[in-house]
């Protein structure tokens, strides 16, 4: 009754998803892998003692009779043609963020899924399934702190490799604010803005940081985020909604209290790993549930859409400096 | 592959485990129930949809070839003899707390599987499974505080029912911490006292509540628990330790800060099932685990035989009102 | 020895001052009142039984051999004229802020106070003296969270009076952190921004609440103020100083923390008197043994010049949407 | 008009107290000092310019025409006798703590002063006039945690000095926490119980070091002192009221929050006179200014016997290990 998974690429997120699938959660087992370089497919099946088949490529994958889900956790690129067949192969398929390197990749298969007249697409964005998150969202639904009219958010890392670039404080990192807060407020962003402060002497000469990304929404909700990928203390993702009678702050991570020192002090966590690791648990568990109950959920392929074209506009505003319209088309009634 | 297991006790705590091991938990499903009302059991299978099998009693039950191990969740007077059947045959055996009703009855439990000359039995003392609890061990025993020297604990309850009695606060409430504090320090109690506060006004006539346990341990360390009952504001459960050079706290539960209406507040549990549920599924995932792997772990006879002794040492002195000494017998080599 | 004071303007705050003067800082008398109501002034000199004169005019009591130093807490629009006549005077003077109604004013008043050659005017700008804004400076002076980068502010009041409006979010709310926060940066301001966030249901309807200022300092600091004067829940000052290696924030005020009703809170205040109170008492005091001692310090005319300077910038900031740029002169030598 | 103080005893405190009453504190000056050391004496008047004669000794002091009241803070053993002189003499006398180095001895100055009919007396107990205890104070009394049932409080300094010994950890450490929490409850002392823990590494060989005492009161509330003189980490003093509708903690003092590596933390004091420096000068200013009113109050010649005799039955049951009833003769009438 396990539901069989495909996997599609075996880098890092790829084999800690067939790991999770395989030992730690509920009604499931990978019974096929492939990636780009198949010997470290085959590397993954023998490390983690799958009885899994090694498939020639994604698409082979996809077609197997053997394969009742397919996860894409390839190279970003590639992500669009695999959840595309997905969807042609009508299977459900859970595809890593980003859902498409463009909008309009996004765009694309949100059609095909319209077309094909029920959900299949479930897009890796796990914040919503953090418990911080889910308790922040409680408050703001239960009216304790009336309509939220600001946030002041923060995404802080201690330190990122030469790879990371100006643009990618957007793409990689606030990607996912860009995606859990439109959760949070059930509201879409109409236009973005981005501010340079004075650059850390810690960050790489070839990249902006921090940087302060200011969001309006449809209903008029004014957000500032924080992006500073360089700030040495730790990982810290922030998040503050100032409702009309009071405000609802995310929780800090529990830490045991120390008194040591001359200091009263909680641990700040270093690696996002740590912060996150049981939202995606939930959220691969809440993808196979969905699949084996007839009813894929959680973030949509409309969101991943939302998120690019948000994405694309900061791109835009941080080449620019000025105010950026963000330009959604009208959500298909397929999306609720 | 899945461990077979047998639940002898369909109340709501063997209901609630039935519930866990078939449902949230990996690798095990309940194939064998009994209840002294047969009824009940029947309905639980047909509650939760099991494919298992209602047996006459505990006997039969844990005798059957299709049980792989047992779960003890019934009527604490009757643990005793079926953790001891469980011994007999030669199955691993999970008992809800208590052990035995007596200290007496934990011996002979403790006898019984050394005779046997492999553990057998995980007593269910969950705490230790709690990530807060984890935490609070990591930090003691990395040395960051030094040496413990002395715990100030609190085990609060809004409230409780008219049952409940002055010896209840030791038996059901402290025993708690009696495992829990022994597992954190890795040390033995050897004398306890009692003293009682001015009563609240909010407690029933036949109860004394709150009160407060002094431990000490073999080494000298000095625990203070406060054990409040009515306490009315919520379940709140408190652990600082205090060493030579610096305090460490058990974490406060992880909870959204509001500012509203002139407070800066962070939400208290009102309910002890919120606090520890999460523990709950470890402990159990951790017997099942052990099992499978052939080697049973967690809190031990000897752990709940510890308890029992150090519960009827509290027992006597709410009596007494004096110093009363702990007399543990040396521990077997056969539990490490 | 104790310093003669003249106080023009016995309104809330004149009154206020002059009982501070009188009964609980060290060595001030106040020998000399006026008011544009000089029944209300006789009133005050009764009520505090102050050995008082009571003066015609403002001009009269800064003649006056009695006084010696001068403090002037009448309506914002006289400031100037009795600030340029105790300088003519070239008699100390504490003026409450606005120095002047008018940044022209303000220059006026620093072009007379350097023709003079010596300080003599110190502003009444409070936040400076407040000893949690003085522990935050020591933590960034001190270097332990590296160059400042960006500071997240808030200013929040419960509620605001029918007279309240847009501009006043300015030059009545915004202008203390004007003050303070080039102060703790020891910085000036080049742009400024304001944008209005979806308007609260609890402001009325001619004020546009809460509003976000963004100022950006010569250094490249960059600012955000949150401005919120309905927000219901408390009067809550919110500073946090984002540098290169960590993040220092305004401490809150020590208040009791409760157990109580499912909540673990403290108390945030209501009034703003409450939160600064402790700061007017240390300003005035410096001011005292400032002239005592010969030297006048504190906030000077050109602090209060700046401010000035930028709360115009916001105003046209609020009007244009745009991006508005902020003129200083070069700060004369002779303010250091 | 400013209260003419003699001063006798130029050690430490005494030269902080004159500096403190000639400089800092309103309507006071110091106009006649004395030490046992006359020399250190007319150091302490040229250090700090004051206009006061240096007398013979205290007696001298006492009687003089110019002296209007008295500050004791010579000597311990020798405070008896000046307290007693000044009652004779009829002048207001605040004397620092002990009052007296026996009971008998603060039972003596008691009788004076019933015998010489108006409160002359204050002791040096500051801790009723710090703003947490006061804080700490009107939450209890405002009922919002119902009656007080039990009290956890704690004592640390970081180090002590080699004269530090046993039973000092009485009569100069919790010596503060018998006064203030006799105030706070309004309540008096039945029990008192000590325990050792296991010693710190870190004490002298001579020094048993932590210790608790255990409190019972008239009204049956029990209270738990930790008193750890070496806990190297901080100055830090806890006290935690369990009412029986919730619990109230003292303030921790307002600290800068700091994020810094892996961190997130609030300094904790090292030094002692860093945390009661304000309620040293509130405790003196409420001295002379009842002197002045004919008023004197605060705490009182009675509150120095009572802690004195609370102090005696700890430091027998530090020796016996047992409960040790303390025995407080009735109140007079004239102690309210």
């Amino acid at each position: 009754m396990s539901l069989k998974l495909g996997v599609i690429g075996t880098g890092a997120i790829g084999r800690d998803h067939i790991r999770r699938c395989s030992q730690t959660l509920l009604n499931s087992q990978v019974v096929a892998v492939t990636d780009i370089n198949l010997e470290q497919a085959a590397q993954v099946v023998a490390d983690l003692q799958l009885n899994a088949e090694v498939y020639a490529d994604g698409h082979a994958l996809i077609q197997s009779a053997q394969v009742e889900a397919v996860l894409v956790t390839s190279w970003g690129p590639s992500h669009e043609e695999f959840v595309l067949a997905a969807i042609a192969a009508g299977k459900p398929v859970f595809c890593e963020k980003p859902l498409a390197v463009t909008a309009r990749g996004c765009r694309n298969i949100v059609e095909a899924e319209v077309a094909h007249g029920k959900r299949l697409v479930q897009v890796g964005f796990m914040r919503p399934y953090d418990q911080g998150y889910q308790a922040l969202k409680a408050v703001i639904d239960s009216g304790q702190i009336g309509e939220p009219l600001m946030l002041h958010c923060a995404h802080r890392n201690p330190t990122v490799g030469e790879n990371y670039n100006t643009g990618m404080a957007i793409t990689d990192t606030l990607i996912h604010e860009l995606d859990v807060l439109r959760w949070l407020l059930a509201d879409d962003y109409v236009s973005v803005q981005v501010v340079f402060p004075r650059k850390t002497s810690k960050a790489l000469s070839h990249l902006r940081d921090p940087q302060i990304v200011l969001l309006e929404t449809a209903r008029g909700t004014r957000i500032d985020v924080e992006v500073f990928v360089n700030c040495q203390y730790g990982y810290d993702i922030q998040c503050e909604v100032v409702g009309e009678t009071g405000i609802a702050k995310l929780p800090e991570p529990s830490q045991v209290q120390l008194r040591s020192g001359a200091k009263l002090s909680n641990a700040i966590l270093m690696d996002w790993k740590d912060r996150f690791i049981a939202a995606y648990d939930v959220e691969l568990q809440a993808f196979i549930d969905g699949v084996r109950a007839g009813q894929v959920g959680g973030p949509s392929a409309w969101d991943g859409f939302a998120a690019a074209v948000a994405a694309d506009a900061c791109i835009e505003a941080q080449g620019s400096g000025q105010i950026v319209k963000v330009s959604l088309p009208d959500r298909p009634a397929f999306y609720g």
